[in-house]
């Protein structure tokens, strides 16, 4: 599995899923190609997916919410007999390096949490129609949805089969969300997640696993009409028209580097570094939303988050050994902040600010789980102001130059904060990265709070505690080089484990949950021979002989 | 190692610690003997412990609590010179066994947990006096403990080398108390956490890492005057006098099976399975708190709550391919609630029946966080009344008999709820286990309240949702039996995991991060080559040569 991934794709492309439209309802249709997968050596049967059908599910949520924002109701469904969705391909499991599995759950966790918050949101509510068999990441598909409507065939049934039969765990969300969004009683979903056939029918509704179960003569009618409702309550009296999103200005050169329009990504694989450069705004703040709305996809912040946000992607899956990631920012601060108060200003009024500003968290999200070494260095002629100050309290560590720097013409270091910073972008946790940041000292929340819209230098950045450290022209060079040197050359399992402990300080949340312990969990087993080995229950799925257990419990 | 670990001790047999009582202080030594390990292929210098010297700590923890209720604080110091501790000893770790490692960082959780609590619950602060290297462990020693006070004498300083030194985490909840209990800004956290010589002096104070830091010449008096006074705040005009906790009645036979005064463990090693018969009251219930003070050690509850733990703790350690744990109780549930009510009824003015309830508490966390398939058997003649009836929801599943059984003279099968189940034994997650079974149907858990004191059968415990199923005499056999064997032959690392994620829905707290995430973060890079590779790093330790890492980003 060495090519290249690319995320990017268009509806033109998809091979997967058909998307049909009915108004305010749209209805996606799972109907994957057997032979479509996206590496060899494995056949997508029976509606199972790979990390290609995931790129196309994200895609498609994501222009759900730019191109259909009319879209009240997204109704999943299958195209195929019999089968809903049986999960993620096993065989591709089985085929699959352990970087690449923890990558692949990763990305389909984000993409569940995407569509899952939809609702809530931007008024699209997801609702799962499941007929025919739904297993493992096909419940778990259903499971994020708003609404899971099952049909009573005598056969359809929800399952979490994998730990009778591949001795892994559902390892998108399942195991949290059974518990924590259905609230399926405990022993109950131990029961469920080790039977194999899962559950059908009316006890599947009173195990809280489902939110109906309706007589196959009346499914389709009774999802067309619920959807319909739903849709009718998000978006009553809105008549919203989306705008296009493009194929993205991308360039990958050969040694690993990337050239977006606003986005380059320096690549030093020797070292173990990728250095991605941001640039602050290319264009003027638009004069209305209408200015906005047709600029479209190539608006500056909305071009800046799927550039950066493929960048990110495009590193996690396409270079592992790259353990450290910078990041820098090149602009105007007043620039940055004055487009960031357009979109602020309109948010209420205007879909398509709101949505670029809900891309930008979601994005940021996509930082704060990114398992490399995230540093920002805030050097001269930067502009970390409001949402792009964000990335210094998402990095891991963050230094800024201090003072004059000989022949260096550029603007002097320096940090704006906006009320962007305090709450319009929560982590996972719902707090804002200041509030996590100053759990133990709440009060420089509200000392950082006063300094909004002022430039602010080394010396009161440090005092504010919004750097790490800053260094002046005689140690800049070295001490910046002599720490990126150090923290490439850790074990990288330890920094993934450390920087999954030390980021999500204070609260919990379903989401924190999935990413902080279940993710762990189910790497565990990842590596497990139970599960991974020559004998174990991954490789031996199909043969018909059952994997050979070490049965030490630990 | 494959010896018999006992984790039964007393006073006369510590090689590690030693005890210094000064009034209502106990000065509390650590100074490990380097030739005392637990096992072979390794000195435990500079004050570095393996599980034995564990076991030590928790005997002294557990002995502070009933033998000596007039201590009010414990000052926490080194022995030796230069150093206070320097953590797991690393020989050990390297050597050991995945199952031993995971099982034994378990073990100092739940110990550092234990006296953790002490302060808030039984009146007993723990102090660190911190004198020399403060490292790893050692420092995770520290963080449990109520206070930290360290010397300022130019070379004692706190760390947590493990990331850099070791590529493993702090696996002791080091992560999860700098981050949530000391609330450490992140990004010094990441900084501490990946710095080797760690922070000394001003600095540890400033980042929050120590509680205070005194000139070198004032440091034991500092010490001692602070103990003194948080002594005298927490333990002003009580006079208590405690009892002794003397040597367990245990036999442990051939065949791997337990037998205590109240507690049998029957073993089946070829299923898998252990089953645990626990015995109701064989005394009167105490006519008054000094007659349960002159019974001591003896009384019926406590001497069950040490018999089980112990049993417990026995099967982890010991018995690892035990992977199903089945409890049964026979006795007479009347008895039990009487017992109990005594204790509830006398808890606030006397500190005995207070310390039993609260031993009752943590033996049931205990239970919790225990990684196998936890089964209760509600057979006829059983008693889970009250306390013991928190075993139903302890575990994972719960089948109970229904109906006449032939032949079967036992009172029929009956679960009696008190006053036990709605609060005095919270979770980890601080929610009772009634509330946790029912988060999705809060109502639920007031049902079942208003059953209080009224025996259950079967067809009304299952009604209320308080087990997973009933089998009358056709089925209970074949059931329970196909169940256990399913159950027993499924990959016990996937039931680790599932488990792991079911039994703790709702809300997270600092204990929860620790068993749940902290925890399997850490089992996961004791399984990668990076640390535990035969070039990785804990094996290279001390050779001088640095571990070699595969450098791929998971």
């Amino acid at each position: 599995m060495t090519k290249t991934i690319d995320f990017q794709t268009d509806p033109s492309s998809y091979r997967h899923w058909r998307l049909e439209y009915d108004g305010n309802v749209a209805n996606l249709i799972m109907d994957v190609d057997e032979n479509g997968g996206l590496f060899d050596g494995y056949e997508l049967k029976l509606n199972s997916y790979d990390l290609g059908v995931d790129i196309e599910l994200a895609d498609i949520v994501q222009r759900m919410r730019f191109e259909h924002p009319e879209v009240g109701a997204v109704v999943m469904k299958s195209g195929k007999d019999k089968v809903f969705c049986a999960g993620a391909n096993i065989r591709m499991l089985g085929g699959a390096a352990h970087a690449h599995k923890v990558n692949f759950c990763k990305f389909t966790n984000e993409t569940r949490n995407t569509f899952e918050k939809a609702g809530e949101e931007s008024g699209q509510h997801y609702i799962a129609a499941v007929k025919g068999a739904c297993a493992g990441g096909g419940y778990e598909l259903a499971l994020a949805c708003d609404k899971i409507f099952m049909t009573d065939d005598g056969s359809t049934a929800v399952s979490l089969p994998e730990v009778p039969l591949l001795a892994v765990l559902p390892g998108t969300g399942g195991l949290t969300r059974v518990t924590d969004k259905r609230k399926v009683r405990r022993d109950r979903a131990d029961v469920f997640c080790s039977f194999e056939e899962g559950v059908k029918g009316k006890r599947a509704q009173e195990w809280r696993l489902v939110d109906a179960v309706v007589p196959n003569s009346k499914f389709d009618d009774f999802v067309e009409s619920e959807a319909k409702s739903i849709a009718e309550k998000a978006k009553a009296g809105k008549d919203l028209k989306g705008i296009k999103l493009g194929p993205l200005d991308r360039k990958l050169h050969d040694d690993g580097s990337l050239v977006y329009s606003l986005v380059e990504v320096d690549v030093q694989r020797k070292e173990g570094i990728a250095t991605i450069t941001i640039k602050g705004p290319d264009q003027e703040v638009p004069a209305s939303t209408s200015a906005l709305h047709e600029l479209g996809d190539q608006y500056w912040a909305l071009r800046l988050a799927r550039e950066l946000d493929d960048a990110i992607l495009h590193l996690r899956l396409n270079e592992l050994e790259l353990g450290v990631v910078v990041f820098k920012t090149a602009g105007e601060p007043e620039a940055v902040l004055a487009h960031e108060k357009f979109l602020m200003d309109n948010r209420q009024d205007d879909w398509l600010s709101n949505e670029i500003l809900l891309y930008i968290k979601r994005l940021l999200k996509r930082i704060d789980v990114t398992s490399r070494s995230l540093v920002a260095l805030v050097e001269n002629g930067s502009c970390f102001a409001g949402f792009l100050a964000e990335l210094l309290f998402a990095v891991d560590r963050s230094y800024m130059m201090e003072g004059d720097f000989e022949e260096d013409n550029r603007p002097v270091a320096a940090i704006t904060l906006s009320e962007a910073n305090f709450g319009p972008f929560p982590m996972a946790n719902d707090l804002s990265r200041l509030e996590t940041r100053f759990l133990g000292e709440p009060e420089m929340v509200d000392k950082a709070k006063e300094q909004a819209g002022e430039p602010l230098e080394a010396f009161d950045a440090d005092e504010l505690g919004l750097i790490t450290e800053a260094y002046d022209e005689l140690d800049w060079d070295d001490e910046v080089r002599i720490f990126l040197e150090e923290r490439a050359s850790f074990s990288p399992d330890a920094m993934t484990g450390m920087e999954a402990n030390l980021r999500f300080a204070g609260p919990e949340t379903m989401e924190t949950r999935i990413f902080g312990r279940l993710t762990a969990w189910q790497n565990w087993i990842f590596q497990r021979p139970n599960a991974v080995g020559e004998s174990g229950a991954l490789q031996r799925y199909g043969t018909g002989v059952r994997g050979e257990y070490d049965m030490k419990r630990v």
